[in-house]
């Protein structure tokens, strides 16, 4: 037998733990994950690895826990920029009178821009390696991620009424197909359409999303039952729920993403479920605009793929995906009634593996193995919220704080380096946001 | 007119916001909270507070608030280094199958002074500035908060079975009475009585701590009506609900907070009001062992001070006080239905002040008003999950990570500078932890 020599690599990173998200719930002790060219090629003992590969780079974590990188599956991020500029008010109040009325006064591509570039900023501090955003400007959106170097989906705001982006939902249909068209080569952007919510949508630009959205084979992210206002006034105005409408339109299909998704009945969760829909639960948001709870416990135990998302930071009021994910674990208890609804390790999936479902890439990543791209985050664990590990998945649902999040990286490229972003100057971000403070008040 | 000249100060910090968390609702923009002698004297916008006051030590913090540390109103500090060990699991199967037995086989003196240490160290570095303790050994938990400068209330635990530190619940009831002439003197230490529950105490101590609560004036702390199960089991052996059989007992009065009230009608909501009562509401714990909801804007719409708590963080599994003021915040609203339930100022209050309120030590701290203990935390706000500031309360509330926290003082003395530790070695504390991790894993 010859012996072929160690193996090449582009960086191997050594940790007390490494949790991989996969199905196998194994956790791997003092491991190392080897990367090369942007995708992980091995996980294995500390000892074995240092003889099998050999790189010029090698990181020691001693405890800390490698994990995959967080994915935010629903937000709108440039809304940061309103982060609590209007709170403790309903969905509709916040909406209709703070929101609406804000966005068609500020909302630009530039402020699209600057807004994205905040809340990459705060989603890579916090963990998050890919997010979903449905928001105006998709282009900009899309040009602050890949400057940044984290993964979008863009999920392009498709709504009736006139807006900053758009002039009708033909127009925003038309502008994401040529999106998609712009973007689809570059390895971080993939994009999906984001009709706003039924009750902003007629039944034709709906049709013609489930049509481009087969054609392109790509996913429709839309609000769907947030409140139960919605459906009743749905019920009252088309005596329809409408899920109901959005099936007999042929919307539902493992293609869609359903966002907040608080009012369902059984026979909703079963349509959900043997259509192969996906719901991202948004559960801070769903509890500031005190829109209802959603049944994560029933979702999960009817095989319903469910993944987690932020929402925008005007609702909820920060990006943290390690937050949201402690927040559906406690919740999901809560309102199931039983203490064993969404164990630590299902929330973490939640919030990784079953996101990249979501969103189509679980090809790609959401888990740590072999072949996937190496988007990855590294959480000290010793620290004095965190100790002692006497289970280190535990610790990273229900104690962790996103501040113990020290190193990001996207397909292998490090966005954050021992707390410090390597991509973006943390300074500017701080002074461009005083800037929009400053504007917001002054001319309000 | 004579001109006296300046004032002599202890200490001047000058921030950008000061929250003072009184019921006016004002926040000082720029301005310095003066201290002189371990209490505020002044707060005053930075310019006139320096001409009206000379100090050699002076703080200038800019985008940072200034607010009261936060005022945990009931946990089981020592219970740290059970984190993680035991979850996803309802209460009464973590207690009979995990807790219980294993504080009987590990809990020690030593096992409490080490425990507490951490989780007071954790504690501090985010922010409490004073914690209720209902543990074992009360003394040395007293121990360890004293030395660590930490105000703490010991709740000493009387149960009507033998445990580590007491035979019998008379037995808990003189060791209180002991401690609480032992530590009467100290500025920093107060004591209470501490029945855990209805159904593990019978008539006879709770009558006896009915009758020296009022002769000491000091409070009475007890978990009551955490779960349905508690409230139907009692219904069912007795043929009455907890709290009437404690009304009934002459419990009932503003010395009483009563811990988690998951479990309340309206009637009962009223007689919590018209007695005085306090409610330790403690909401990530309930939502982890899903015992429930507790009704905190019905309870504060009829006039029951509310606190809060972190419980222990072997049900938590934190101790992070700016995350259970935002979880309150949030769930009272999906709780009530109404998204303007506890709004922010309100959530800040009942993290401060009405915590203050329920442990009687509203005199002494809670605000940022003159005459008060300078019990003060400096919180950063220009970060990238908190800016912009369009609203420093909403900002405290809703966005902010305990990270922020980079200043803690109680009674003027620094605990905390930025970040760092002053009066606690983290690193011992780590090392301690991961000793107690071996032990528990080797011989459990």
């Amino acid at each position: 037998m010859t012996n072929l020599g160690p193996v090449s690599a582009d960086l191997m990173i050594h940790a007390s733990w490494i949790v991989t998200a996969a199905d196998d719930q194994v956790v791997h002790k003092n491991a190392c994950l080897v990367i090369a060219e942007g995708k992980i090629i091995d996980i294995a003992d500390s000892h074995s690895a240092s003889t099998r590969y050999k790189t010029s780079s090698v990181l020691n974590l001693p405890g800390h826990a490698l994990m995959p990188g967080l994915i935010n599956i629903h937000g709108h991020a440039a809304m940061a920029l309103f982060r609590g500029i209007a709170d403790d008010l309903s969905l509709h109040t916040w909406l209709e009178q703070y929101i609406w009325p804000m966005e068609s006064k500020w909302v630009s591509e530039q402020f699209v821009y600057q807004g994205t570039q905040l809340a990459i900023a705060e989603m890579i501090s916090s963990g998050t390696t890919c997010f979903a955003d449905m928001y105006f400007f998709p282009d900009a959106s899309a040009r602050a991620a890949t400057e940044a170097g984290i993964r979008v989906q863009l999920a392009s705001p498709v709504i009736d009424f006139p807006n900053p982006w758009s002039s009708s939902a033909e127009d925003a249909i038309k502008k994401t197909s040529r999106l998609h068209d712009e973007w689809r080569h570059n390895t971080l952007v993939s994009t999906a359409f984001g009709p706003h919510a039924p009750y902003s949508l007629s039944d034709e630009p709906l049709k013609k999303i489930v049509m481009l959205s087969e054609l392109l084979d790509i996913p429709v992210h839309m609000h769907i039952h947030e409140t139960s206002f919605e459906v009743e006034d749905a019920l009252r105005t088309s005596g329809q729920r409408p899920l109901a409408r959005l099936s007999d339109l042929g919307l539902l299909s493992p293609r869609l993403v359903c966002v907040h998704a608080t009012q369902l009945t059984d026979d909703e969760i079963a349509l959900l479920s043997s259509t192969g829909v996906t719901v991202a639960h948004c559960p801070e948001s769903n509890l500031k605009l005190a829109s209802g709870f959603c049944p994560v416990d029933k979702l999960t135990r009817a095989g319903v793929n469910v993944g987690l998302g932020t929402d925008g930071a005007a609702s909820n009021n920060d990006l943290d995906m390690f937050s949201e994910m402690r927040t559906a674990a406690l919740l999901a208890k809560a309102v199931s009634g039983d203490a064993r609804a969404l164990p630590a390790y299902k929330a973490l999936q939640m919030a990784t593996i079953h996101g990249a479902r979501a969103l189509g890439l679980d090809r790609l990543t959401g888990t740590l193995e072999p072949g996937k791209h190496a988007d990855v985050i590294a959480v000290k664990l010793d620290e004095l919220n965190s100790v002692p590990v006497h289970n280190p998945v535990s610790q990273l649902v229900y104690s962790t704080k996103s501040s113990q999040v020290k190193h990001v990286w996207v397909n292998g490229r490090q966005l954050l380096d021992n707390g410090e972003l390597t991509t973006l100057n943390k300074q500017t971000l701080l002074e461009t946001a005083q800037q929009w403070q400053q504007s917001l008040e002054t001319l309000k």
